[in-house]
């Protein structure tokens, strides 16, 4: 079953699969948490739907884009979003490996600006695997790991480009880890949290290819008042603001 | 020059030399952050004043400590601060080079249950190195480096013990890479931030000895609120709250 939603103020929409292929709160918090220009190629490793690449060239934050996604029936899905938003000339969905794709394969002669990720976010082994493959895929570090994504970005980014991830708060050191190994310094990172002063699930962390140490940790994104509402900052994202 | 200070509610006092042997916000944000219990050994790694060990014994934090610091002038001085609060059956000083100092050195048989450290922030070459040369050893990375801290941490704690360092913020990558590298696993963090949304500038990071993943992000320590005044936090560290 698909569904078709409203992608927000830039009149994008997309074809979702609930209960198969959904894009998340995560991806949306990451879009917004990047820097990018409207002259920078990205590159967003596991696309799933397609949602990074099209939030960050509808926000411009990236003039063109490449979706690299391992799956035949997700990176199908991704190309139908990016035709139903007829943006085929500034999208494009490959389908790769990302322990194995190389610039060549994505049909690039320059590194990206710009790679984000949105990988899965359990080692294989702990908590509940989906009986859904592709979700089973999307959470679980079935297809790749934390540090295959590293390697990726290093591989694909231009040096001085930005990486993109988020992850969750408890893997933080592990985020961190693997960044630094691959060159990829981390110097901006967000911590997401529920209400004010409640549990933070999530983080994202923003790293510079060949950058030197130095983290900046912003304010929290908050994403419920006390009362329970959308905070400001999460009624703008939702509302789409550049 | 020397100055005396009131520690607060435990009723201890503490010996300074302004503009040479100061403790800072640092150490005082590190004993409130830190856990630990009454039946707790302590080991604080580069001790200066023995602001640390003064603070968790007053607070119940730790029932037993050992202050170590490499320079005389200081060890000396930290001396005479347990002495002045008459708890020289409780914390001992010792002079000795955290580099190299084993359990034996500082007269133990067993491990310690929790090991802190506020050490200097800044690596050597980056930032004006003080010409008073205990200013510049608190500061800058002459004596020891994080990963020496961390080295010394790891030969001196128990396994499932608890090592807590304060740092920049700015090097929240090295804390947590050097705390790692030696099997000490960062279980609890919270960044100090000097008004709501603001700047933030310090973090404390806890980690276990021999411990597993998952790090909780717990929420900001703020210093003061919108208006300027200390946050009601300080208001209670300050007062010295148990």
């Amino acid at each position: 079953m698909e569904r078709l939603d409203d992608l927000g103020r830039a009149g994008f929409k997309i074809i979702q699969r609930p209960g198969e292929a959904t894009f998340s709160m995560d991806a949306v918090l990451l879009a917004h948490f990047m820097r990018g220009g409207a002259g920078d190629a990205l590159c967003d490793l596991g696309t799933g739907t397609g949602v990074i690449p099209l939030l960050m060239v509808a926000k411009g934050k990236a003039g063109s884009a490449v979706g690299v996604e391992i799956r035949a029936d997700l990176a199908e899905l991704a190309d139908r979003n990016v035709s139903l938003n007829k943006v085929e000339g500034v999208i494009r969905v490959v389908r790769a490996d990302l322990r194995s794709v190389t610039l060549s394969d994505l049909g690039r002669r320059e590194p990206f600006d710009v790679v984000t990720a949105n990988p899965p976010f359990h080692r294989p082994g702990t908590g509940r695997v989906s009986p859904i493959e592709s979700r089973a895929v999307a959470r679980h570090e079935l297809e790749c790991t934390l540090e295959d994504v590293a390697q990726a970005a290093r591989r694909l980014i231009r040096s001085g480009g930005l990486v993109g991830l988020v992850h969750l708060t408890e893997r933080l050191v592990d985020v961190l880890a693997a960044l630094r190994a691959e060159g990829l310094e981390p110097k901006r990172m967000r911590v997401v949290r529920d209400k004010p002063g409640g549990r933070a699930k999530l983080v994202l962390v923003e790293a510079r290819a060949g950058g030197h140490g130095g983290l900046v940790v912003e304010p929290d994104l908050v994403v419920r008042d006390e009362g329970g509402d959308y905070s400001a900052e999460m009624k703008a994202i939702y509302d789409h603001e550049p």
